[in-house]
């Protein structure tokens, strides 16, 4: 078999075996397939594509690549909740602890942010002391014990990812629905979940640019997953506007604690409690959508599913005084209110604008190995279809970086306002099963 | 400026800028680019293509980055002709000394053959003692004294386009039309001749399929010429069955020697007369074509043009002694007659297949470091349009290696006879000025 030959069969839209699929893998991980043939394949599937089979072959073989951790001694439905990204999305600390407190354990593995997305471990880490690098006999501890653990990629977990990634991410086939199944299908493989629910985003601010594009790589997973055994869905929610109010981790951090004592803005509120219900209903703990947001409204109610955030901050050796009392979390030295010169209706805030103007204040990372500064971002007053008033504060900015000038008008460019009323789209679009 | 911005946009379907093309081809030779990078952005060009200006610069940028042969210091018109390459093509061997008995000075760099196809180089070296790796100033010398020379590349002449092809080859991103036009244009306008004439090749044995291909790239590259302040003209020829009737080295080099003494194969000498002429006209030497074509005559009959073949061997070090009396040069060990098991006309030959069999006996490479056995090859009896009786012979094979049984088969296989009369195409099938 030669690379060569398996190029040129992508490049002329053929099918390519498991075989392979196979040699290629293997052959980058031991470097007997030099990069530059793995990244003119990849490019060749960005053109050309991989029907269902392949993808769910490429997902099989890159699974196989590396370790998996086996869940299956610890008692109960496991699940795990994949975002595709956004700005401002900070699901999984609220989501979490809900479904958690309902008897369901999430045994997740999740990532850091980079360029205008944020990331789940960077939100966490914003909490002093809170570890991310767990060993796997601990992560599957905690998961048995608690019924809740959020962790770093631990092990040698899928490592044909970790290359295609780092490559695809330097020579432009990030964009191709097979290759962004492949990757988080096999991560979510690797971590032996019963129930696997995936939020595939749509809009401005997330990877799926439109609503077809997303429901397409939300259904291209969910067939992979069950062609290999798993109970998967997915749901399909608006990026049109950064989700919530807050987006920074410290920021987001809070604003998560807010939801979890019962204090929502709506967009987040409906996702979770979507995201939840469905995940109920995936675990057989509820027969109904009702009954499932009844469950998550009573464990809102009664402080258990705050009470679980809680269990897993001190399992994961965080301050809880800090998230008992929110206030302690340091603020930026720098703020400035952006206020509105015009009166009107919000029918647009630029998500991605947003998630670069909040990186750029410090609150992400431009190259992967930039330092974050937990307590800058952004926090949004107004949301689509929110009245306002000319002077009406539109956000805030948080910053330690003096020079914030320019990302102020930026944000502000980021605002669209309208003459007339703006009706708001449901955040949910849709759902495969 | 970022390479992955450079690739999206052509993945993207933009044009790229000078200042692009520079980048990657500059970071390519000095390994600022890496070649995944590079690999990637060659597979977006073969899908999304350049157009004739982008095609044009990125000539000019693989040009200027290495040495060029100055030849202004040469008096009278230097030509060079390029054959976008075939089976059982030894048209410089025979055009070159034709039209350099009419005073314009051939100035080749040529290549060697690899896979099915042969190269010039491989059968000049046929001749013993016949070097080809000869420094430029005695290249030029040569031109200027005698009119003829065919050598190796020599010189570091248009390094990015060595190591653009080297990666082409292993990265399934040989057939785009802008790559394989900036290649070969970057390379012949590295020798400054005054009159290029290409001869682009279409059929079954050629790089370009059909006549559609050839034509476009023919177009492109004349384009690409006269953007460049170059006489350029292109020739689209048929390679639907080998040229003449010989394939291999010597066993080419011996009928190279017949057509100079007027004994030809019809396509062969229609090529030799069609492409003679269009460069006399080009190099003004003739005003019409049955001029040139009346004086290309007289140069055979009076054996001028063989006398310039002999001049170039002799400059070039080799035995004249072979070209004298050509039964002189070795004879293969085993040769065998390929005959018809049926009667008819011959309606095609497959030459891809003569020459893929051409190298298994071998009379070419399979891999670059192959090395060749000049006496080996194909000596083809009946040519498409010849009837066949049965029994006749159609082909004689020559090789050094024992088991040619398959080899044999596959010959035959290579023939097509139909029980009808069978009309032959022109080989010249137009040309673009």
């Amino acid at each position: 078999m030669r690379m060569v030959d398996i190029i040129e069969k992508k490049k002329n839209g053929e099918k390519l075996t498991k075989e392979e699929i196979k040699f290629f893998i293997t052959g980058m991980l031991n470097k007997s397939v030099p990069l530059y043939q793995v990244s003119a394949l990849l490019m060749a599937i960005v053109f050309n594509g991989m029907t269902d089979d392949e993808t769910a072959l490429l997902t099989d073989v890159m699974l196989k690549s590396g370790d998996t951790v086996d869940l299956s001694s610890v008692k109960g439905y496991k699940f795990d909740k994949h975002s595709t990204g956004g700005v401002g999305d900070k699901v999984t600390l609220v989501l979490g602890p809900m479904v958690a407190a309902c008897g369901m354990k999430l045994a997740k593995m999740s990532g850091r942010g980079l360029g205008h997305t944020g990331g789940t471990l960077d939100k966490l880490e914003s909490i002093p002391g809170f570890q991310t690098r767990i060993p796997i006999s601990q992560f599957k501890k905690q998961v048995a014990d608690i019924g809740i653990a959020v962790v770093g990629q631990t092990g040698d977990l899928v490592p044909a990812d970790k290359e295609l990634y780092a490559l695809r991410d330097v020579t432009g086939t990030v964009n191709s629905r097979a290759l962004i199944a492949s990757s988080i299908m096999s991560k979510k493989m690797a971590v032996g979940t019963d129930v696997i629910l995936l939020d595939v985003k749509y809009g401005d601010g997330a990877f799926m640019k439109n609503v077809e594009d997303a429901t397409e790589l939300a259904k291209l997973m969910v067939s992979i997953g069950k062609k290999m055994g798993k109970n998967v869905r997915a749901e399909i929610t608006g990026m049109d506007q950064p989700l919530g109010y807050a987006v920074g981790n410290i920021l987001e951090v809070k604003e998560a604690i807010d939801c979890l004592h019962g204090k929502w803005p709506d967009d987040l509120k409906e996702v979770c409690f979507s995201s939840g219900s469905t995940l109920l209903l995936q675990g057989k703990v509820c027969k109904t959508e009702k009954d499932a947001r009844e469950l998550l409204q009573k464990k809102i109610d009664s402080g258990e599913a705050f009470e679980k955030f809680r269990e897993m901050v001190i399992a994961q050796g965080g301050d809880v005084s800090y998230i008992d009392n929110p206030s302690k979390f340091p603020v930026s030295m720098y703020s400035q209110e952006i206020r509105s010169t015009t009166s009107g209706y919000v029918s647009r805030i630029e998500a991605k604008g947003i998630g670069i103007d909040a990186m750029k204040l410090g609150a992400g990372r431009e190259k992967e190995e930039d330092i974050i500064d937990f307590a800058a971002g952004i926090v949004l007053n107004k949301k689509i279809g929110d009245k306002v008033q000319k002077g009406d504060v539109l956000a805030t900015l948080y910053t330690e970086r003096p020079h914030f000038d320019r990302i102020a008008k930026d944000i502000y460019s980021n605002f669209h306002i309208s003459e007339s009323k703006v009706e708001v789209k449901p955040i949910i679009e849709g759902q495969i099963k």
